[in-house]
Parts: structure tokens; sequence; C-alpha cells
């Protein structure tokens, strides 16, 4: 008789091995941290003996689920928003949020939350990307969990580095810390094509390599992500990666929603793991990847519930279900992924793609023992068939629930029983969530209150608050006016041709002013447009001031440029109503009697109001303002147009 | 102060009334069945006593969930066979088996197991449709459940009726029984156009209407059923059943997943609820409603689960995620479908496609307490935001699970607090259904046993056995032969050309025999196709027998009309190999010395094999054989072709 450690008997065993070995009544005997022998419960107790001898009671076990892809400390941002587009979730609030809060005490204890969400739910090995990696990897280790912990690297500034340089060196940091633990395995993640530089992909790469540890990283998760890799570089994005030298490593690709046969052949020739999220694509609306022939070429294709601010929560059989559902629905046939295909890619298969196959993902001799007991005798699972022996497979995927996961064991080690974690204190977790959740609202909650601030936190350089004195008339006739500054004595400095496209946002609250998003197409003299720029900038309300004679405005202005589009700008900040001013504007740089100035002389075309000469200048001071309304009053009178009435309104008040 | 019967305070209230108010801490008055106030605790309290006040600490109350399709009793068929095509599924075993099992008893604990299932998922009210209605709507009274139950009819024998008109009386007597029940609204179901006749549809509505009661239809489930009516009646599905006047009677439309947007606005105009299946229609690869577009039409959109055996649960939780994901995934939109406008599909909306919104669906004065109690403070949906106040719904839909709900009241009375049942003996359901299970397995194996037995199980009207004495030989020439059998003295009764595409299936245990899937194309005297049709025939081992001086073959061979798709077949008899023959084929049925027997010039084409006359009897015994064998043999003579060696074989075993 061998002496085992611990003895499982008395299970319903899905060994996930090659042949796909089911025993019942099964056993399983473990030596430390090390599975000895799966089989029949009389065999194994005939060659095996331990003291601890554990009857699972029918239960189903099984290896414990691989997650495939995750950005674990992304637990404290769950419900942060929903039901947004992708760049509004992305770049107005979880960007804004990631920027103000994520620390290493962040990462730390999203992590743990995370774990102990995961072991609730049977999940014993993930792949995860995010920032202070090295804090992931900490609460996993001390949690008891198994992971591939990847430390990003754009070529953005991030939460943990200034500089590219900086989170290389960062990575590779980690990788020497971590290399050779019996459950981390450091990895580099290199964000995404259109996130990093060649040179972040080709190094990251070489990193990866020279420490024989996996890649980790996002490829074509979008339509428009491989239309702009077309547009610039003409080709579609996983040649472009192999361009970059990124197959020389062992490659994890997460998404690959939009990748053609010929780049699905290219992933399986490098033996790229790739990890599905079918929730994350559905929700984001990113599309439904093609995993049905990914697995007809023999891709190592894993399932991932991606961040849980995007899915919302890290649930595999939630996870399962959907990517078998989805396959079938997405390609009308609904023999597609059958159940034992799907828990496949959530265990063994999902290992390979993590390319650490060989130590967990199946019951095997000489494996991790890493596995999870599930009672399939519940209510919502019940009754059973035997006729079929593909259904013990169809309960777990099909009807099983992430709460009847009873006890989970990790590298050996029991992390829960009965439901109970052994690892983490979750009412404790649960009360610094709520803090930190606390704190995120009050954040968010005071950027709400102003547009200003909103625009703040999404405009990244915003220029500085200007005033302007503004005097505006209706004129008759655009060429008069034009041939009256061209013989005056007022010197040009600079005169452009524009045709400007304005949407102003208005609010409920008036207080808050407009918010311009314009569109400047520079006119050269042929007509043509040569150039096109947009900027947003927030109209503070009017006041006006009876200077001698005349009205004169005097508002504040902020300026950002738009980097976003309008649909993003219009879905962000959410304005109460909309409108639209078309002009065709000739503006002029002036200088008269040593102050700089500017003169439009504009057609209002939508709506069509007419023709208008606009004199403006920037201001500082009351005393500033009064000086320059006198230089304005002259130069209307040069103009010959001191006998229109003044208009204290902007276009957009007009209509 | 008013006197309630209980008062549930400190509640986080979701009305999802018309204004979607939240009371938080909210409170709730009920008098017997009716909520009398939902409000702020504060006011609910200062009006308000009661000797039964619960403190819901801090949990969700909302209104409980409408399950707007379903068919209950298939509980007991959950997980029967999963990953199949519709028809192999539906009719290679969901029919024959409920052809089998399906009693009143069947359908009592088929019923009481699923009303278990849905209280524990916060499921309130329902919508059923299947045979024995009656037993089903005593299980839901029972159980303190509400529902809309509905009694199928349908062209073809069911388990509870031999004919239309039968089933069509038990729908009036069903109607009549129930009519007027606190929880039941008794209802008629009109299977599918494609299983009723325009007189069903006719007839169903007429009693629809006559009672006032709604009229439960499946409509446009799959793109073939659509094809199909075109082709037949030269219209989609909706114009067709609105010709029937099915519209005449409140109808709740199963499905609409391939319906157009005039179809959309026929509903509409109508007032009929559409129940949406999102698990169903992707598990069998039905196709993805749409859902978004029926939204914004105004149509009363409910969500449903299906059967639990196309699903394979009653989990509305899995069920409203999923909408949601699959709305935004199919439109490429993310803001589809926004959390509180799916949760307002599985509450109020849902109750209104079941025609019964004034009862039930919200939280309001004067509707029936229907409603739950949710834990949302648990580990997979925390930490929670306040900043954006639709997150509230976002973490009903995106993170909560069936588990979280903790207390079920339906029509003011609790039926499940803190977890645990009122009104059912969960153990005991478990136990029975288990014991259904078996049985069925049992009837599974024994047909699953051998071909035959799987043959006969969708045959429906299979001829009986027959055996067959055959001779075959080769000849060099058709024609030749042709003539020799028009000038001899043997008498042709009747003559025939076709064209036969034969695929047979072969199977690993040989002694099965093969199963020939035949087309015949007849073929009229200008070489034209002039009739199709496709017949089964299952070949039992050939048997050599030496009669004087030739061999011949005496085999036994079983018939039935092949009423599906060659395809169908190939999944359902999951044949080890398959091969094909095409030949064209002179057959002759002949009368020599008073006996008939079939002689077959043919062209075996594919393979090409050349040409063979082919002489054949069916016969009963030995002694008959025996005589026919010599028939057989002084034919070949008088043919002129009694020098070829004859073959002991099948065109299928030269190859």
């Amino acid at each position: 008789m061998i002496e085992a450690d611990k003895l499982m008997i008395n299970a319903n065993v899905l060994a996930m091995d090659t042949e796909f070995h089911k025993f019942f009544p099964g056993a399983i005997a473990i030596s430390g941290d090390i599975i000895l022998a799966v089989g029949l419960e009389e065999e194994i107790l005939q060659k095996y003996s331990s003291l601890e001898v554990i009857d699972c009671q029918g239960k189903t076990l099984m290896p414990g689920l691989v997650n495939a892809h995750t950005h674990v400390p992304m637990t404290l941002l769950r419900g942060l928003a929903d039901d947004l587009r992708l760049d509004v979730w992305l770049m107005g609030y979880m960007m804004p949020v990631e920027r103000e809060f994520v620390s290493p005490e962040f990462v730390y204890l999203g992590t743990r939350l995370a774990c102990a969400e995961r072991i609730r739910s049977g999940i014993t090995t993930f792949a995860d990307m995010y920032y202070f990696e090295d804090s992931v990897a900490q609460a996993t280790a001390e949690a008891g969990m198994r992971a591939v912990c990847s430390q990003t690297v754009m070529k953005f500034p991030t939460p943990d580095a200034a500089s590219y340089e900086e989170s290389l060196a960062m990575a590779r940091d980690f990788i020497k810390k971590w290399k050779g633990h019996p459950l981390i395995v450091p990895s580099v993640a290199p964000h995404a094509p259109y996130t990093c530089t060649p040179e972040i992909l080709r190094a990251t790469a070489d990193l990866a390599v020279e420490f024989d540890v996996p890649l980790h990283i996002h490829l074509s998760e979008t339509a428009l992500e491989v239309e702009n890799m077309r547009k610039d570089q003409g080709m579609p994005v996983i040649p472009y990666v192999k361009k970059q030298s990124i197959f020389e490593a062992k490659v994890l690709a997460a998404h690959c929603v939009h990748i053609d046969e010929g780049e699905m052949r290219t992933l399986k020739h490098a033996n790229s793991g790739v990890a599905h999220n079918p929730s994350s694509n559905l929700k984001l609306a990113s599309g439904i990847a093609p995993v049905k022939r990914m697995i007809e070429l023999g891709l190592n294709v894993g399932i991932g519930t991606d961040g849980p601010a995007s899915n919302n929560d890290l649930d595999m059989f939630e996870e399962m279900r959907l990517a078998g559902f989805l396959a079938k629905g997405s390609s009308g046939d609904p023999t597609a992924l059958p159940a034992r295909t799907t828990l496949l890619m959530a265990t063994r298969m999902g290992a390979q793609a993590l390319h650490i196959g060989e130590i967990t993902g199946s019951l095997e001799p000489g494996k991790r023992a890493d596995l999870i007991l599930v009672n399939t005798k519940l209510l919502h699972n019940s009754p059973h068939f035997q006729h079929d022996p593909q259904s013990s497979y169809a309960q777990i995927i099909y009807a099983s629930k992430a709460t009847d996961v009873c006890d989970v064991m990790i590298n050996g080690k029991w992390v829960m029983r009965n439901r109970e974690l052994l690892t983490l204190n979750e009412e404790e977790l649960l009360e610094q969530a709520q803090i930190y959740a606390h704190k995120i609202d009050m954040f968010l909650m005071q950027r709400e209150e102003s547009v200003l601030s909103k625009l703040i936190a999404v405009g990244g350089a915003l220029e500085e608050e200007s005033f302007e004195v503004q005097v505006k008339v209706r004129i008759k006739d655009r060429e008069e006016v034009h041939l009256a500054l061209r013989k005056s004595n007022i010197q040009i400095l600079r005169s452009k041709h524009y045709r400007q496209y304005d949407t102003y946002f208005k609010f409920p609250d008036a207080s808050q002013g407009y918010l311009r998003y314009r569109e400047d197409n520079s006119v050269d003299e042929k007509g043509e447009v040569s150039g096109v720029r947009s900027r947003l900038t927030l109209i503070g309300q009017a006041f006006e001031y009876h200077f001698p004679q005349e009205v004169m405005l005097w508002r504040s202005r902020y300026f950002a440029p738009a980097s976003q589009t309008l649909r993003f700008y219009r879905e962000y900040f959410k304005p109460s109503g909309e409108h639209e001013i078309e002009k065709d504007r000739l503006r002029f740089m002036v200088s008269y009697k040593g102050t700089e100035l500017y003169i439009n002389i504009d057609e209002v075309k939508k709506p069509s109001l007419g023709y208008f000469l606009e004199i403006k200048s920037r201001t500082w001071s009351r005393k500033d303002a009064e000086d320059k309304s006198r230089l304005v009053l002259e130069l209307i009178e040069l103009l010959g147009v001191s006998s229109a009435e003044p208009l204290a309104k902007d276009y957009v008040e007009m209509g």
C-alpha cells in the first residue's frame, strides 16, 4: 500500500484528461501538491491508503476552472458604469478613476476580493493583466490561488509608471522576483497593438523569451482596431504583431474577436493560446469570436471573464454556458461546442492556452492537485439521466451554478470547504471595498457636479480659462466690410478662411454655460479644405457690460482639444439639448494701436441668419476690457458699420 | 393610522412602476393579497401600522420576476439530450419520450419541481404551455404561484388527446374550470402555425375571445418556419396567423425570432405580448430576436426561459443577463437594452405581455403583493456605487444570481423565507423525479440497443419485416437484356424507370445490418423526373444459401417512410460509416408461372461498377425460397445471361 496525504472517495470524477476518463464511484490520491492517482474508487483503495479519507458523497470531482483572461483588481470598479459605449466607458469612467485611485493598496485589496469570488465559483487558476502586478501576485499567493500574473506595459503613462521604459523595467524586476514560485507564473503584458509602439512589442517579446515566461496581450478585440490597423499598416492585427516578433514568445492572446482563417493559422502555428471572453465581448458590443472554427483548427482556446468592470462578475459557470450558447447561436449549428468541449476549454485547454498545461487543467497523476467538488444534485440540476455519456458534462455547462461549488483545493491545499473560505476574510474584504467605493463615488459625484469638472476629467491637457470682450453687428455685405478692412490702416497679422461646424450642448442648469464642439475646416485659395481640427470650448454665461455707447460681452471660456468623437462627448456629457451652427468665416488677426484683436466676417448658413461682423479680444481685467472696448468701437467706425445695432448674443442664442 | 397585515421596512425598493420609483430606506404595506402603499419608510410608517413588521435589512425589494414562456413539466426531461439539432432533439428524443411518459401524474410532478426551482430564483408568475394543463394549474395553485396556464391544441395526436377536437374540448373545459381563480389564468395554446390547421387557429382564437383569456402560441421561432410559410402561403408567419383571425384574441407570441418591421407593427397594433427566450434560441441555434427594435416600437416584450429541456434551467437571472448582453452584442450597440429596461421586461412589461399587467409586475398600490427580496451585498455583487441612479438596476441584471433571492411572496403569502420553501417539499420532489429519470433512462437505453428499435422510435408507421431471395449477375449490355425480357414469355405487370440515390449507414456492430436511406426519382418517357420519394430500409445481415447450382441471398428488411432529412437520420443514428450508391434502374414487376417477381436492370454510376441484372422476390419460408430460387434460375436462362457468375453481394458491399 502506498501512503497518500489525502484520499477523496465516492466522487463522480470527470478527469478531463486526453481520454476524458469518468469514474463513478471514483477516487483520487494526493501527496503534497501532486496527484498520485485517479480512478475507480475500488482500484484506488486497493493501492493507496491515507490517514485523511474524504467522502465526496457522490459530488462531481473535476479539475478547478481556469479563467483565461481578466483584470482582477477591477472588482473594486464593478458596477461603476454600465450600458455605455466602449470609449465613454473606458475614457470617461475607467481611466479617470484608475488615474486617481489605482495604487498598490487598491490592487492588493481588489485582488483579494477577486480571489474570494473566484474560489467561491470554482476557479483555481487565472491569467491576470493589470498595473502594480507585484501586488496582484502577492495577494494571489497569499490567497493560495494559481495565476499567470502579467505586468502591463504601454506607450502612455500608467498608474504605475510614467513611461514605457519604467514599466518595462518594472516587468523585468517583477519576473525575476516571482519566477519559480509554486503558484505564480510571472508574465509581461504589452497591453494591445494600438497602445504599444513596435519597439514595446519587440522589447516585451524579448523579455518573455529571455525568462521563458508567457506574453499576455489584447488582440483584435474590436472591428475598429482591425480597421485602423489595415488603414495604418496595410494588414490586419495578427500579421502586424507577428512582424514585431511577438510570436517568438509564448503568447496568450485575449479576445481575437475579429480574426480571419489565415490569422487563426498563424496563431496555431505559433502555439499561441487564445482567451475567449463572451460576456465582455457582448456587453461592450465588440462582437462574437469565431470559436467554433478556432477549435476545429486545433487552437488552444480558453474562456475568460475579462475584468469584473465589464462583465460584471467572475463567474466561470455563466461564462462557460454563454460560450457554448453563443457558438451555437452564432454559427447556426446547435451541435457546435458540445458541453464536453466547452468544459475542456475551461479546464485543460484553458491551462494549455496559459502555457501551464503541464501542471494543471486536468486530474492526472503528476499534475498539481487543483480540483473542485460540485453538487450536481440540487433542484435546478435534477433529475439525472444515465443513457447518454455526455450528460455529466451537459449538467455542468447548462444547469450548474457557481454557487453549487462546495469545495476547492489548489496545489494540494484546501482553500474552501463546505462553501467556507479558508484563506480570506470575506466580511473584512467587503467592508474595505465599500470604503473605496464611497471614495470613488465622491470623486465622480464632484466631477458630475459641473460640466467643467467632467471636461477636465477627460480633457487631458486642458487650456486655461480666458475671458473675452466681444461685439457683434449684423452687416449687409461681407465683401464691402472685407474691402473696408483691407483699405483701412488696420494692420492684418494673419488671415484665414474657415468653414466651421459647431454643435452646442445645453444643460438643464443654465449657469453651466454651453459646451461647444467645433470642427474647423480651413479652406485654401482654391476653395479646397486644407485642414481639419476639432476642439471643445466650454462657454460660460454671458455678462453684459454697458460700456460707453455700446453693449459688450464678457464671459469665461475653457478650451480643450477634442480628441474624441462628437458622439463620445454626447454620451459622456448627456446634454439636455443640442444646437447646430454652420458658418463660413473670414478670420483676421489684426494689430490696432499696438493691441491684438480678432475680426471675423461671417456668413451663418445653418440656421440661415445672414452676415455678421465680430470683433473680439481676450482680456483679463475690467480695466483692460474697458480699454479694449474703446478700440473695438473705433474699429467698427473704421469698417463703416457703426450705424448697425450691436447684438448681445452668440449665434446659438439667436435661431 | 391604517392597519396593514404586513409592513416590510428598511428595504432598497425598486418599484418598477411607470415612474421607476426607488425608495431607500423604503417600505411597503400589504393587506391580504393587495399592496396598500409603497414609499419611503418614514412616510409609510407615518400612515400605516401592523402587528407584523419585517425588517428587510437593506435588501433589494422588487416585484417578483415574470417568466413569459415555458413548458414547466419538462423539468423531468432536463438534460435528457443536449447539443443536438432541433429536429433530432425534438423528434428523436423529446417526442418519443413524451409519447411514452407524459401523463397527468408526470405533469403534476414536473410542475411542482418547476415551481420549487422558480420560487428559489425569484419567479412569482409564469406563462406555461403543455399537455394535461389542468394538472399544471393544480400543482401551480397548490404551490401558491401565479401563472397563465395554456392547454395545447395541435393537428397531431398529443399525449393528452387523440384528435384536435378532443384537445379543443379539453381546453374549453379547462378554461371554464379555472376562469376567475385568484392565481391561475387559464388560456388556450394552438401550438404553432406549422402544427395547426387554419381551422384550429380560428377555433382557438374564438375560444379565447369567448372567455376573454389569452392565446399562447409559438410564432416565427426558426428561419425554416418562415421560409416554409413563404413557400406554402406566399407570406411570412405573422400575416398568415392574422389572416386566421388569431389577433382577435389577446395573444402571447413566443419567440418571434424571425420577424420584420411590418410584422412587429402588426403585433403592436394587435397589442400582442412577445416572449423573448434568448437561451433557448441560442442553444437550439434558432437565432437572435430583434428585441431592441421591438422595444423601440413599443411592443410589450417579456423574457422567458422556455422549457427546461432546452435551456436547461428556469433561472430568470441568467435569462435577463443574457437578454441584455445579446441585444448589445447583436446590434453592435452597448447602450442597447440598458439594465433598467431589461429588468422592466422581466417584471411589469412581462406581466403586460401576459395580459395580466393590471394585477402584477410592479410594486404599486392596488396590485397583488407579488414580490421578492434579493441580497445585493454578497461578494459577487460588491462594492456598491451611488453616483449613478441606474446602478441598482445594473447590479440586479449584471451581477446578481438566482441564489441571491432570499424571500418570495406571491399574492400576499410567503412561499419562501430565508431560502426555505414553504409550500413544497424539495427532498421528496427530487426523489420522485429521479424515479422518473430512471424509467426514461431504461426506455432510451433499450431503444439505443439496436438500430431497429431506434428506427421504430422515430418511424411512426413502420412497415413489416420481410425476407427476400435475390440473385444478381453482371451483364455487358442493358439493352440486350431488356430486349430479351420484352421478347420472352415473361409477363410484365408494371415497369418503371428510376434514378436511385442511396446512402448506406454502417454500424460498428455488423449484426445490426445496414440502414439505407433511398431517394427514388421516377423518370418519365421524356427522361424528366416525375416524382421523388424517400424511404428507409434496415437491411439485415445476409445469409447465403447454396440452392441447386446457384448462390441465393436471404435477408430481413424493415421499411419506413423517410419523413425526415438524411441529415436528421445521420445525427440520430450516428453511423460509424457511410457509403453512397447512385444508379439508373429499369424495374419490372413480372409474373412468371403464376409467381410475382421483380427484375431490375441497373447501371451503377457511383461508384462506377457497370451493368447488372437483379431478380428478387419476397418470401416467407425456406420452402417458398427454394421454389422461388428455381424460378429465378429459369428466368436467368430465359434472359440469356446464365453463363454469368452470380454475385452474393449488395452493391454497397462491392465498391
